[in-house]
């Protein structure tokens, strides 16, 4: 998973381990500057090798992930949407396993086809890996791919004013971690495919692109923060969300703003485009036959701002993706700080 | 670890998972072909891609990497002595964690200090990374690297009558093995270096090669395995032992071989010479100041023949490195069956 914020105990740890070694002289990308890890190839301007490691680890041991299809599909789709959020094209990844020695022929076989199926839709191929065997399951990969006669698409670039998309409607994540984890009783379907496609046009427009891989409002917070911008959001939240994401929605009877809060989102790319761009951007998604959803805009003051129903919200980029690492990852915790932060901002 | 064997369940789980899935077709090497995975890069005809992932899980299970900074250094030094075998330029490595939340600040410090060191050593970068948090630690890491202007080195394309070397003494993981679980009475220092610097005369004039990182047997057996053909280890086992193997030798008193028999390997280069080509290699070395180790031939039998002490043993390739793989992983069963095949050989 991508982290998001540094202002608590676990993103300082993050941030302390990644921020202490020296970067590579040919790495375009500073420490959190973009979704993937971008390395100019030596004696060419516009090709790059881009790779991104992603461990899929806290989704398995919070029972997130426990369909062996859908844990396979997500070790493939997860460093996909990375890849995709820069611009680049895949050539394959490394898989790097923790099996448990019991699991039978059966889970390991529907692992495999997820992981086929995925690297069969992106076009891409499993390279090699590393298994090692314990009583838990970890799963973590590693992408590789190219840039070729174009720049990156990086998380920094936007300025004010720019329009903020994203590539589809949002909330699939959430509402799917709400199903597995709190309400057996709604069905949401979940199994993200990475924008790979529509990141062909974005690259060609954009000014900041990342994935929503950690949910709406974490992503933004990130933006925020290494643009030094904040975020207007004109379009209500409720006519964001999915339409998957509705019926529970309604079951449980939660704000839209909620549905977005993170951490587990549903691998759209987020992106700007400039106003001079605006125009030839639409035409192009059209020609393509995808419509991107328009969000709002970037606002020069460091805030979010959004409606949720009949709430309007100011507030610090940063506060709703930190209700999460303010309850130090327990998900019980976490569900209660959003129930106390909704209710702050309703009963002001 | 790299995995040795494909006679057993545990083998049987990983040639079945990494058998499954199709190949790249700019891939050069096969399954278990190489120590690391090979790419050709469109449109050049002498240049490649190399990647490896390696985790470090088991090691750090069993208790035989307990030092923070030895763990980051094998991090690093794990996947990259793969990088020399294959006779790659490294570039650089992304990191795949999964930390303790308890861990301390002076812990991390010195698992930091020890990947530094590494990429210092070996004059290279950490490219990116990913963390996630949970009871255990486990590590994992991606090397990338290129090969340019020259053909990459694999573990296949040795021939009978090539001679058999090895960048330097051995027996050294297993020692400090030995003395980690068995007997902390003994001090033996481990830190092996990634053999870079000999890997570009080797790929000059080597065959095959293959590092000894699950020890030499293991690495034999498997060698043997893909070459379809066998090894005559004409230099007694005992006089290849590195100097810091003997005190643990003589206090255990255990026979030479069982310091060669893995799992734990000592990350030298094990590599087959053509008579044709010997002579100008060993000047080669002389030159550079360094001194292959003389281990024997390639024989064309499917059989492994050595000297431990006064025993003089004709085996299958694969019957010492199956002694691990038959013990289920436990390391207390498979010193038993270490023991128990010597008394086999000692009393016929």
């Amino acid at each position: 998973v991508n982290k998001s914020s540094i202002l608590n105990t676990e993103s300082a740890i993050l941030q302390s381990i990644a921020g202490d070694f020296p970067r590579h002289p040919s790495q375009l990308n500073g420490l959190l500057e973009a979704d993937a890890e971008i390395i100019s190839v030596p004696g060419k301007t516009d090709e790059w090798l881009v790779l991104k490691t992603d461990g899929i680890h806290e989704e398995i041991k919070e029972k997130l992930y426990e369909d062996p299809y859908l844990v396979g599909w997500m070790t493939v789709t997860a460093p996909i949407s990375d890849i995709a959020a820069v611009g680049a094209c895949p050539t394959g990844i490394l898989l790097s396993l923790v099996l448990p020695r019991h699991y039978s022929d059966e889970w390991l076989q529907q692992f495999k086809a997820g992981i086929n199926d995925a690297c069969s839709t992106y076009n891409i191929y499993v390279l090699g890996g590393d298994t090692n065997f314990d009583d838990i399951l970890s799963v973590s990969s590693t992408a590789i791919a190219t840039i070729k006669f174009k720049s990156p698409l990086l998380r920094t670039g936007m300025k004010p004013g720019d329009s903020l998309y994203a590539t589809g409607r949002l909330g699939m994540g959430n509402a799917y971690a709400y199903y597995q984890l709190f309400d057996p009783t709604i069905s949401v379907d979940y199994q993200p495919v990475a924008r790979l496609k529509e990141s062909k046009t974005i690259s060609q427009f954009a000014s900041a692109c990342m994935d929503s891989s950690d949910g709406l409002f974490p992503a933004l917070s990130v933006l925020s923060e290494i643009n030094g911008l904040g975020f207007q959001l004109t379009t209500p939240l409720q006519s964001i969300l999915g339409p998957g994401v509705l019926p529970t929605q309604q079951r449980a009877s939660l704000p839209a703003w909620m549905f977005l809060a993170g951490p587990h989102g549903e691998y759209e790319l987020l992106f700007t485009v400039p106003e001079r761009a605006n125009k030839k951007f639409r035409q192009a998604c059209e020609d393509e036959n995808w419509q991107p959803v328009f969000l709002g805009e970037v606002i020069p003051e460091n805030k979010l701002i959004f409606f949720s129903e009949s709430l309007e919200i100011h507030c610090h980029p940063g506060t709703i993706a930190n209700l999460f690492y303010e309850s130090g990852g327990n998900i019980q915790t976490y569900f209660e700080r959003l129930m106390l932060q909704h209710k702050k901002w309703s009963n002001p």
